[in-house]
C-alpha cells in the first residue's frame, strides 16, 4: 500500500489524518501486528529500509528530571514494490519525572507522509503504537528463538509495556496460563493483576518480590523496565530460557558473555548507543558482530530479520540462554503505522485536520 | 513565556493544541515578528539556544522528483530567565514536483513541546510560519544593514515567500512604493502583482523579463527563487545594493569574492552545507570565516545576532555591496511559535485534539 493524499485541486486544502490512541487501537485490532512486523524486518535485512540519524533534544526540566524528544524518520519498502512502502517518523518525547505525576514517562505522534507530495498525510498518537511494535517483535522473536513449548512467561516491569505484552501473549500464544511478575513497586503489580483480570485475560498472576525470583520462575523472561542499573545474573535464569532483552540494561555483561547464542534487530544502531549494555560491550570487544569470532567470546548471531529470511538459523534455548535484544526501530512504527492507517481509510476512522484552515 | 500543559490528573487526557494557517496567521498579526526573530537571534549569540543535527530522509518520488522530509529540533532561551524559554520542532517536507500541480513545494508541521513533561503541546501549520520567519530574518538584516534609506526593492522570485516578504515590507518600511519583480514564469509575476493590488498593498509592481535586469532596478535585493544554479555577477549589482540571499544559491562567488560585507545567521551550519554556494567556498577557503583574514580574501564578518548584541559592527553599503546569507535556523521557527501560541492561548484560538480518545 502507497500512502497518497486524496487530490482536491479544485478548493486546494490540504488535509492530515490524526488518528488518536482509542483510533490507533481499534484499527490496530484489525491487523495482524506480528506479520506486519516481520514483513519490515524482512526488508530491512534486505537493505530495503532507510533508518537516518535520529534528532535528538535533551533538556532538564523545573525539578531537574531529564527530558528529551526524539525525532525518527524512517521508510520501508521503496526499492521492492511486493512490499508496502511507506515514509513517515515518529516523534517521541519524554520525562523520568512523568510516571510520578501518573503520566506514561514517553508520549508523541507520528507521521506518515504522502508520497508523491511529500506532505505530512497522517498523524497518530505514537505511545500505544510505539508498545505495540515493541510487544509484536517480541512475539515474532518468541516464535523463532523461544522454547519450542511454554506455558509460564516472566514479566519484569508492570507498566504500560507489560500490558500491550499481556494483550499480544493472550493472542499469539494461547498456552500460556501464568504471567509471572515482578515491579519495584508491588503495588504497580497489583495493579497490573487487576487489569489481567477485569479485561478477562487468560492468565494467572503471580507477583514476585525479587527481580531474579521472577527471572528463575520461567523460561520465557521479557524485561519490561526503565532500569540504567543491571541486574540480572546468569545465575537467575535456568537452563533453557529465552529472554526478550527489551529495556535493554537488565541483563549484566556476565549473561552476554554466557549466552548460548545471542541475537538483536540492527548491529549498528546497538553499536551506535553505548550507554547500554550490548553497545558498550560490542565497543569494547567483549562481545563480537556478525562474521567475527574470538575462542570464550560471544558472537552476535544476526539480526531477527536475518533468521526470518533464512540468512542465518534459528537457535532456540536447549541447555543455555538465548537473548534477544532489541534497540527499537522507528522504521516497524512507520510499518505499523502504513497499516493502521489504510484499516483507518477502509473503515472511516479518524479525524480530518485542514492544515489551511480558512487561508487559502 | 514557558509552555505547559494545562493538568488534568483527574481525567488523565492529553491534549495537543492544533493551529491550522489561517489561526497561525491571525495569532501572528497581533505580535511583531521581527522582535521576536531579533530576541531569539540575541539569544542564539549569547549561546542560549540549542540546534542539534536535524533528521533528513530523501527520497523519489512516481515521476523521478526529489521529495524530502527535515525533522528540525530547536531549543532557545534555556540558561537564561530573561528570554522565553521554548522546546519544539520544525518538520517541513518537500516535492520538487509539487509547484507543477498547484501546491506550494514545501510544507508540514511545527511543534512546541510541554517544558516539564516533554509531550507535545502545540502542533501548528510549519510553511506560513517558516516563510515569516524567513522573511522576518530579511527585515532584521533590513532594518540593521540595509541602505540608510530606500523606497524601492527588487524581489526575484514572485512564489509564497515573496508575497510574505512584500506583506511585512508594507509593515516595517512604509517608505518603500516600488518592488521591481521577476520571475522564470512571467505569469507568475503577474498573479503576484495582481496579489499586490488586491490586497492593497502600498506598492507599484514592476515586472522585469531578466532577473539581471530587475537586480540592477534597486539597491534592495531579496533573492526568492528556487534555484541551485548562480545566476547574478558583480556587474549585476549597483553600487551601495544590500542583497538578501534567501534562496542562497543565486548569487555567483565572484560577488562574495568582492562583497564590502558579508554576514550569515550560523557559521556552522553554512559550512555544513557544501550544496550551497557559501558553504562550497567556505569548505574551499575561497571565502573565511570570522578571524581568520588573507590578502584579497572576504571574511564573514559575522552573524546577523552578532550584529544585535553590538559584538561586530554593523556595516551598510555605501560604494559596493553588502550581502546576508541566512541558512535558515528552525530555532526561529520555535521562537515565533511561542509567541504565537501565547496569543493563540490568550484569545482562545486553535483545535483541541485529545490524544488518548476514548483510551484511557
Amino acid at each position: 500500500m502507497t500512502v497518497q493524499a486524496v487530490p482536491e485541486p479544485a478548493t486546494r486544502t490540504e488535509h492530515l489524518l490524526f488518528l488518536d490512541r482509542a483510533a490507533v487501537r481499534t484499527c490496530a485490532a484489525g491487523i495482524d501486528p506480528v506479520a506486519v512486523v516481520e514483513d519490515v524486518l524482512r526488508a530491512h535485512a534486505a537493505g530495503r529500509t532507510t533508518l537516518p540519524a535520529e534528532g535528538y533534544l535533551p533538556w532538564s526540566n523545573s525539578q531537574g528530571a531529564y527530558c528529551r524528544s526524539i525525532a525518527m524518520l524512517g521508510s520501508v519498502g521503496d526499492a521492492d514494490p511486493t512490499v508496502p512502502t511507506a515514509y513517515g517518523m515518529k516523534l517521541i518525547n519524554a520525562a523520568t519525572s512523568n510516571p510520578a505525576q501518573g503520566m506514561d514517562r514517553a508520549g508523541g505522534v507520528s507521521f506518515l507522509f504522502d508520497t508523491e507530495t511529500a506532505r505530512p498525510a497522517v498523524v497518530a498518537e505514537a505511545a500505544y503504537l510505539s508498545a505495540l511494535r515493541t510487544g509484536a517483535y517480541t512475539m515474532s522473536s518468541l516464535r523463532h528463538l523461544g522454547p519450542e513449548h511454554f506455558q509460564e512467561v516472566t514479566l519484569i516491569g508492570c507498566g504500560a509495556q507489560a500490558r500491550t505484552h499481556a494483550e499480544l501473549l493472550a493472542r499469539y500464544f494461547p498456552d500460556v496460563h501464568t504471567l509471572h511478575v515482578h515491579d519495584l513497586l508491588p503495588e504497580r503489580a497489583s495493579a497490573f493483576a487487576s487489569w489481567v483480570e477485569a479485561g478477562e485475560l487468560p492468565f494467572t498472576v503471580v507477583p514476585h518480590g525479587r527481580a531474579a525470583e521472577a527471572a528463575a520462575a520461567s523460561t520465557v523472561v521479557i524485561t519490561l523496565t526503565i532500569t540504567d542499573t543491571g541486574y540480572l545474573t546468569p545465575d537467575h535464569l535456568r537452563p533453557g530460557t529465552f529472554v526478550a532483552h527489551v529495556s535493554l540494561d537488565d541483563l549484566l555483561p556476565e549473561v552476554f558473555d554466557r549466552a548460548q547464542a545471542l541475537y538483536v534487530d540492527d548491529v549498528e544502531l546497538i553499536r551506535d548507543n553505548p550507554r547500554r549494555v550490548l553497545g558498550r560491550l560490542l565497543g569494547e570487544g567483549r562481545v563480537l558482530a556478525p562474521g567475527t569470532t574470538k575462542p570464550g567470546t560471544t558472537t552476535i548471531r544476526g539480526t531477527l530479520g536475518d533468521v526470518l529470511t533464512a540468512a542465518v538459523p534459528a537457535e532456540r534455548p536447549d541447555t543455555g540462554v538465548v537473548v534477544s535484544n532489541p534497540f527499537g526501530m522507528a522504521v516497524l512504527d512507520v510499518g505499523l503505522l502504513a497499516r493502521v492507517y489504510a484499516q483507518a481509510a477502509a473503515d472511516g476512522h479518524g479525524t480530518r485536520l485542514d492544515l489551511l484552515g480558512a487561508d487559502r
